[in-house]
């Protein structure tokens, strides 16, 4: 079989009670509107009861259109109280990325997109600070620096929701964003805001983990990227890695060390939501292989 | 929704050219037998135009007996041309274990298997030296000592496949064992025998593999768990870890360090095997998770 | 050069403020009494102005007696305001093992000290269960059974600092021992008590840490071996590691994956307390090669 | 203490036959002198009975000129044997990275280099293609494409001597770089070019270590930084670092995450070279932490 281009395909994620004949109803609807399914992967989790499936479908020989298999879809979900989700490979999600002062995440995420590792749009960087914007300018991206007002918050917000709105924002990631988001941020783009924490959470919530981790001694430092929610440090875990350190080490080491685990496990973790292979329940993560 | 005990369960492992209708067809097929999915798992190799898949069912209200299952799917299986393999949950497996002088895979081995890790019987250990009995007689196992006499090798094989036999031996796990099988014994226990060897394979065939590595100065020791072939050290690669070594290390923390590997590696592959998790295909393994 | 036997080595560690001379000073004074530097290392903390050194001497040319040894590193103790421990390489520290429920850790560290791996006697095996006693006779070793009672903590204690002192102990490893030790234990054996926490700390302190790493969502799970201290979980960290988990594990996948991790973490960090490696500072370790 | 700068440090790095009284020689040395040692390591090679040592030192209260300082090591040196060889951390080495088409490995040394991790210049980039000269000019540095001609390859690398010395050339990296280079340029920069291997050397040598690794189907990938003899692939390693893959993962799959591998591990080979902290003996690389 040849593979179908991204035009052709779509994704479902889904997830409900566990229950018998939840797979074959499924399956056997997207063979009756003459969907391939390309890959799938399930999980059960026994001690919630809960089911998790995604499903990439070849649309090249569906013999409805969208609106029909929605129906279809929503149906079989209503029976078997589904929540999900349909993603179609086109067109490319389109994301923005907030910086302040570190380039690290930046740099990467932009390389990583061109090298066609990342399949999405960035129609946008935005930042509190300025110091980027030659940087960001120099890879051809608009730069919208938004600083932060200590009286008005709200105005920075408004400008910033207005911006994303504007550009059609489907994923936000803060790639090393100084500044705690707001609630109406985290339920704007509720599992669709990605963080990264430069520490091994829950170890050393908050801010200076390096510092932190410096201090305690410990022997592996590592880095999380979470969805973004009201209780900082706390979202749903989407990727976590670690790097060995020793007694020789200096804060400095470990913040440089640091920044390796950064960049790797936030690209990760933005990679697996760009791909349709998060789904999020109970405050935790299924991240599909 | 209570789990289901071994007796109930069963697992299918599925191999055949990637077709459409593929995954519908043995859900529905089980569905409508009563049988409700545990856990499944797929793999398609688009480069080779292979599907893969692992079915994990609960046979608590399977309306038929074993052998009308067993006739239905082959049915699908003809259609599908796939190759298939039904292993039911209970009777445990029985594993013979196989040693020569080091024992530190042994002790693993059964320690796991105490302690529930490994879901089989241990019935015998066989070793062509008289060193281990001791041991193996301290957990209360029959130990059988063949040795090979170089100007009759046939005679020692002959009493192993009659002691295998005797003990209806499904998996033999050569820990350690300084030996090379013959032709034979691979072809009676194809993709049932598994062997550990002492680098990251393909680096460091052969004899003496640590002192290899010692010699090229690399950084990083390896372990590797395959099934046994006649092709020695080609055999399919079941699992595979490594440790970080240094200028520090001589042969002889190589040799220490790398006893920790043997017994992870060797115990993750025995493992996946006993738990109907790998297919092989093409001289290589598919693990599902 | 052929090495010397344990019995003709020793080991000093020395820590002290940041000084000029030095490193050249001490190493005059070995090499005027004809001892030769089997293995020097050292470590300058810049933050604390702290310097930490190692050095692995070869005793066979010695042309003093011990006691002249230690009288002239005395006094360039004084001389650099050096804290400093001088260990032979003979005789083997003793070692007492403390356990409850669990024997995995129990085992490791036997087979270990069995294979050469782990230079020490363990004359004795402690546990407030008797469950464990057939276990531990079948290795031959005495074990004591002083079970807690609720009413007279301190009774339990008194028997116990009376058997470590007729068995002269120097080290004391809580093998997953279940019962928080009291402040008069810790004291006793300051930096010679070393216990394994069954998490990456600071991350999941207290009691049921695999629960709590589930709960989460973590996607890797860690063991820390530390000296024992007053404030529980807070102690100097000898050693960690990490493993990778997923949504697939369910928090019996944890505790069985965290075994190993638990067996590897603390038997790393026994090796390191036995060989004479470690130097504690401002609750950190440094963990020498 | 006050930590020196760069320009009132030095580094000696020692290799030698191990003997009686070597520490004491040179630190004696070193005190007399007055210079102070920042930092020691030392390596004894019993097998080999080599002994290898790096000493970093503050050259502050130096009272004595570098010419006399040097005299005074090459008469200690005469008397061990010592090979050795004194560098300054004053001015910095000067890098030329050679390129073909791939880019990633090249972004990560910019990059590191102006985050301060690559204490280095980088006054050229040299390629034998065209294409990367944007990307290289766009980060302000000069871009020298020499083509190869089959009929002629004496020309290119006679250019490219001189272009390296005008330059000042002391390292060369090969980052991708996916030509073959001369006996020529080996024996000039001995210790002083490093290539990056996309495998785990020894396995898969020569072309498409990663179609290789796919098709042996095994479950780790690596890559390895080596300096570059005329053997090819066979040069002394200086770092290798590994990532675990699956049957998920095709042959692009490989080659993406490869990409992260050959970053790591040639950044920190470079840095450990920059750094003065290899020695190399017997082909073989003593990396001081």
């Amino acid at each position: 079989m040849t593979l179908p281009t991204p035009q052709h395909t779509a994704t479902i994620l889904v997830s409900c009670p566990d229950r018998r004949g939840l797979v074959a109803s499924l399956a056997q609807l997207l063979y009756g509107h003459g969907i391939n399914i390309l890959d799938a992967e399930q999980h059960a989790d026994s001690s919630a009861n809960q089911f998790f499936q995604r499903i990439r479908m070849d649309l090249r020989e569906m013999h409805v259109d969208r609106g029909t298999l929605e129906r279809a879809i929503s149906e079989v979900a209503q029976r078997f109280e589904m929540r999900w989700r349909l993603a179609y490979g086109s067109p490319k999600k389109r994301m923005a990325i907030m910086v302040s002062k570190y380039d690290h995440c930046l740099h990467d995420l932009v390389l990583r997109q061109r090298a066609g590792e990342l399949d999405c749009e960035i129609p946008i960087v935005v930042s509190n600070h300025p110091d980027l914007g030659p940087t960001v300018h120099s890879y051809g991206i608009p730069f919208h620096c938004l600083p932060l007002r200590a009286d008005d918050k709200q105005a920075q917000e408004q400008m910033l929701f207005e911006l994303f709105e504007r550009e059609r924002i489907d994923v936000v990631v803060l790639a090393r964003y100084m500044q705690i988001v707001t609630p109406e941020l985290c339920a704007r783009y509720a599992e669709r805001a990605i963080n990264i924490h430069h520490s091994f959470l829950p170890a050393f919530v908050g801010g200076k983990p390096y510092h932190q981790a410096y201090t305690r001694g410990v022997k592996i430092v590592g880095a999380t990227a979470h969805y973004v929610t009201v209780d900082l440090d706390e979202g749903p875990i989407l990727e976590q890695d670690v790097m060995r350190v020793s007694h020789r080490d200096s804060v400095d080491d470990l913040i440089r060390k640091g920044r390796d685990l950064e960049r790797m496990v936030l690209s990760r973790a933005v990679r697996a939501h760009l791909e349709d292979r998060v789904l999020v329940s109970n405050n935790k993560t299924v991240v599909f292989g």
